[in-house]
């Protein structure tokens, strides 16, 4: 993959967690492909399926937060044209009055590329809570 | 998307939770792509790159259950050729002794295709522990 295509993703990567700093709706509707393809998982959620599903749960989230900062560390890109998807941990900041709480999440977000540029079709975020795999019955 | 494709990408997701079923790794290996490319996050886990880090998961994991059974629901498939993702709902049955227990996790599976089939390229599982998007500073 060349150097250029890899910073076209990472750029679109980081433009989904502008948006999602400036709780900004248009925004973020501006990086999906606001299709019924679309899929979503917010830390420990369910499906969301189709972009007014998803749409509604972004206006949910930003009507209920009131700070939010991303540091988004060991991004890697995989491009398979016309696909590309980062995945990336989110190591997220949050203020609550004067108090500040920092979480670890672990994201996979997907692109398809068009003529306008990459858009976001699958994100999915969950909590890192174990550092290793162990069985499922132990 | 032909019908025929969907079923393609269809049965490699099963015979995905087939292997998982069977505990049995080489059928795993033989589902992924085993480049590295892969990443994969269990439940509640972390990111892990490459086969290497992928196929020792596996082994822990294989190690440490001893019955695990998949019923899959609501699989969506998307095609954007060369590349395929499943989003579905994994519900867990595991058994320790005579008891059983019922977890549901939402997976993202994404394959590529090349001359020899549908290849897993990326798992990515998490727990359900609630059924609407909040914020994250409320």
């Amino acid at each position: 993959m060349s150097a250029a295509l890899r910073q076209q993703v990472l750029a679109a990567n980081r433009t989904f967690y502008d948006a999602f700093e400036a709780l900004d709706l248009e925004r973020m509707e501006a990086c999906w492909e606001a299709s019924g393809q679309v899929a979503c998982v917010h830390p420990g959620g369910p499906w969301l399926r189709g972009w007014d599903e998803v749409r509604e749960s972004w206006e949910t989230i930003f009507a209920n937060t009131s700070y939010i900062e991303f540091q988004i560390s060991e991004p890697r890109v995989e491009v398979v044209d016309p696909v590309a998807w980062v995945t990336c941990v989110e190591r997220i900041v949050t203020a609550v009055g004067a108090e500040r709480a920092v979480s670890e999440i672990v994201a996979t977000n997907v692109f398809v590329v068009d003529a306008t540029g990459w858009h976001m079709i699958l994100h999915h975020g969950s909590q890192v809570i174990r550092a290793a795999p162990r069985g499922w019955s132990s």
